[in-house]
């Protein structure tokens, strides 16, 4: 009989952004093996319909559990928002967490002044996702703002990270009234780990009140951990693990992208489902 | 007998982009109906493999022709990069013209130096096509500046076509060294229309030498008409035509997008290919 605890996890994305959640896991539970599944051929999600995106969504849950996972992590803001029930229900037994409930979850318990600042990508803040579950999770009333921010992912995949104009981006948006009275803002991509500390170094410069930035990633990887404990799914090895990266379409620059979020070299594998 | 002149015209991008191709045919063709089919549920095609991007062209080409269109248009830099020989080979006797071309024909036949520049997306930057073209058309041997400016989409979606970000971010690129001695530059993206005024005055402040920005909107029109004319199918009707707009997939701020790029507000349909 296999020993539950030395499967894989499952974790999946539109691209190339979920391999910061994956960074993450690494560094929390380096004995995990991880099986990642980036769906290059259909990215990004935030421009799909919820009714295309659960499609994908459904066949990528296929392809992970036909790779015996123990657990899926959908490391993805606009499948999170849209499709978590359809993982869940395909997963069947399989427990799925997502990249929205950690970073709600902690945010809503940091928060002094109960006004919670939410950035991401057009789609993620039109779904109003953080909004709706940051609201139905806190005791007390939260003013949540939410701004989208759709030039962020393209100017971290230029790879414009702190140049005059990344910083001048990056001051434009979160300079917007709506975020002037938080005390902490949920980065509600996963590319936008790669960011943080301009994001921070922003609210330091700027705006007199402090603001804790909540990085999804990190929250994630604890969430995580917590739930394999309780369910007794922990890996307990003690050597590191060997992960997969499989991608539905490879295209320029992707091996240069991929160090970008991983922080190293891996090899990828082109499957289409 | 159904007079092959009053046929619509075929018109196919990834997204919105190609409107800015259907909006310079409208204005030099107004009696002419347009078929329309944004593939937006694979959008970009910049991240696709060239055999992906086939395979989407080829489905797309089927639907055109089964609205009887008179000539195809292939109103997107990626696919005219890797997929006109397959979109000609569907299309079958079918005129098929695409973006690339007219753009590098016009381009080469007023340069006066032998030195054009093109900007585009980073996968046609990478895809060569431009080179490669405007090397073969020449019979005078030309140099062919390139340089990849994958920040103008999203810049440019987001609507920020003159404040200061988007004219530093307009500077940043076209001040590259590689650009120098140009005297052409052919705007290899169909968004760029949008900032075409922009990109003619950083040339006009910056450049000493003078610079002809070759809008390939513009270019692709100009060649459809001939290429109609010369095949005897230019709709002779004084009627203006009303075109239909086909998408497979929509997303938020669809139709303010759509505005933006077409200059009016249209009816949209949706189809799964």
């Amino acid at each position: 009989m296999i020993d539950s605890k030395s499967l894989p996890i499952g974790v999946f994305d539109s691209g190339l952004g979920g391999l910061t959640i994956v960074k993450a896991i690494q560094k929390l539970m380096p004995q995990e093996k991880l099986i990642y599944f980036g769906d290059t051929a259909h990215l990004p999600y935030g421009d799909k319909s919820p009714e295309t995106i659960r499609q994908y969504a459904k066949e990528i849950t296929h392809f992970l559990l036909s790779h015996s996972v123990k657990a899926i992590v959908i490391a993805c803001n606009s499948a999170s928002a849209v499709a978590l029930d359809t993982v869940k229900a395909e997963a069947k037994e399989v427990p799925v967490f997502d990249v929205v409930r950690p970073a709600s979850l902690y945010a809503s318990s940091i928060t002094q002044n109960r006004h919670i600042g939410v950035i991401g990508t057009r789609a993620t803040i039109a779904s109003g996702i953080y909004k709706r579950l940051l609201t139905a999770i806190s005791e007390e009333p939260v003013f949540v703002a939410e701004k989208a921010t759709p030039l962020l992912v393209p100017m971290i995949e230029e790879g414009w990270l702190q140049n005059q104009i990344s910083l001048e981006i990056i001051h434009e948006y979160l300079s917007d009234n709506v975020l002037k009275n938080i005390d902490t803002l949920i980065l509600g991509c996963t590319h936008y780990p790669l960011i943080k500390n301009q994001i921070q170094d922003f609210f330091s410069t700027f705006q007199s009140n402090p603001v804790t930035v909540v990085d999804s990633s990190m929250t994630v990887a604890a969430y995580l951990q917590k739930g394999l404990d309780n369910a007794n799914l922990l890996n307990s090895s003690p050597t590191p693990a060997q992960s997969l990266y499989f991608f539905s379409d490879f295209s320029q620059n992707f091996e240069d992208s991929a160090k970008l979020f991983l922080g190293k070299k891996v090899t990828f594998e082109r499957v289409e489902l």
